[in-house]
């Protein structure tokens, strides 16, 4: 069964502390990269972590925000340097690409790789061989995308006694049945649904950027297993969560609670707390299954039990 | 005597590593803050060195490489949350306007200040109250200009004996003299030239910047009391040095050598050398006043012993 890591690179909301670097995460299965925002500092949060420039990657943008892209052109940069050769796509509200062009145009990225633009919008942005990317709008002062990577569906278990019952022999004939394809024995043929359980869900990882909670969203994040949301403030600080279009750790508790999510990861703090332990207290009152983001953390994401 | 300081916040060439960001320098002088390129990063390093965002700020941008410039949306980003309201001066190569304006745009950079913009030339780009600033073509695969930062020329030493001898009584009047003023005794005019030595001039800082040496440059930095330039091989590698239009540790330390500088430091390092050592050591045989910078480093400027 393949890994699926999320590893938080820059946690910090607006501006970058000793402790906290720019928005941005990235999630990893089987070498393949997805990138969920880019603030500054994330070129040199993946050389720190070892991660590579010219593997399968995609990069998620939730809106134009100076402290959630202003480490694109530096990671762009940096992969060319490196003689990156993979195509690279990139998912953002649709103004990024004028600044992307001006970007490579003024400060010479020399870029060795096809650069593929996405405009985002609501609905299934993209199909990546082991994900789909969905997006929906996020509620924040610009523009805003929440995204959910959804893994994509995994044939049910396969029962080798009921294979063995249908005549079928163990081997290669057993190893297509258990990816989901028919197979021939004997002039007859042997359906999936006949030797395995039903097709098993992937697993949703949901990060909502910058935003109040919405209806929209508790519906878009419905039984995500994992949820990485805004928690900008505290209750103290509530009216600054209305007025900047942030949520409170215990705003981002109640939407994980009413979509149903296996496990909650609060990000995006402002700068003002020393200490994230009246966030995370805040929002467990709420949601148990809760803990706070910090740089450099990776979290495994793994099935719910069946 | 105000104390002038260099402290360089990222010492890397091209990539970060571990241990230094990209390049960017920050001099000071009585509140004054005048920055020598932007990397990435450059605003994280202002954090954690406790320099302030609305103080009286001029950035010298030497080229429109990515590496020297991808931090400054960010800078000018945090300059705005923390509500800047002094007007800031960038100098730089004329095409950065135009991404600055698209940067400016599609990140919402909000700017709550004036920000100047002057096209870098040869000659006196600036005059700053404390500093002229001076600029230089360089020589690398792009435009660049390297600069030197003049302080400008202090009165001359001030003799109290001659002021007595003149029947100038102590205090405003001597004041006076000593600020390079006139001051007028019992209807008589007496000059500063009667009761100081000759002007001094102030303190010279040098930055290459991205450059092959030449003699233009050996000009340019004449004198200089410090001069920071682009090390980025040793000499086993310099034929890199010069397809890739930059110096090794010893020709910088040759262009200081016949320059006549007092003091040199070395900075823009490849990231292949764990260790700067052999390029110091190489540096130094050529020319012993030399150091390698690293990050963080803080430098005081002195003056030459009269």
């Amino acid at each position: 069964m393949a890994r699926l890591t999320l590893t938080f690179l820059g946690t910090s909301a607006a501006a970058p502390t000793k402790a906290r670097g720019l928005p941005a995460m990235v999630l990893q299965r089987e070498g393949e990269l997805v990138i969920l925002d880019s603030g500054e500092g994330v070129q040199r949060q993946f050389a720190s972590l070892g991660l590579g420039l010219n593997r399968e990657t995609t990069i998620l943008i939730t809106h134009l925000h100076g402290d959630h892209v202003a480490g694109l052109p530096g990671l762009l940069w940096t992969m060319a340097l490196a003689q990156r050769t993979r195509p690279l796509t990139l998912v953002a509200p649709a103004a990024l690409k004028e600044w992307l062009d001006s970007t490579a145009k003024v400060l010479h990225l020399g870029l060795t790789f096809p650069l593929r633009f996405v405009s985002a919008r609501r609905g299934r942005v993209l199909r990546l061989p082991a994900f789909d990317v969905l997006a929906e709008r996020a509620s924040h002062s610009i523009e805003c995308f929440s995204y959910v990577i959804q893994e994509k569906t995994r044939p049910g278990v396969f029962y080798p006694e009921r294979a063995r019952r249908l005549g079928v022999p163990e081997g290669r004939l057993w190893s297509r049945l258990q990816k989901g394809r028919s197979a021939t024995v004997e002039g007859r043929t042997v359906r999936p649904s006949e030797v395995t359980g039903p097709p098993r869900p992937g697993r949703r990882v949901g990060y909502s950027g910058d935003t109040r909670p919405s209806k929209a969203l508790a519906r878009f994040f419905r039984h995500c297993d994992l949820l990485v949301f805004d928690s900008t403030y505290t209750n103290a600080d509530s009216a600054k969560a209305v007025e900047f279009k942030h949520s409170t750790s215990t705003e981002a508790a109640q939407l994980a609670e009413r979509a149903g999510v296996r496990r909650l990861v609060l990000t995006h703090f402002s700068a003002r707390y020393q200490s994230t332990s009246a966030l995370v207290r805040e929002a467990r009152a709420v949601f148990p299954a809760t803990i706070a983001a910090r740089d450099g953390m990776e979290i495994e994401v793994d099935y719910p039990v069946s």
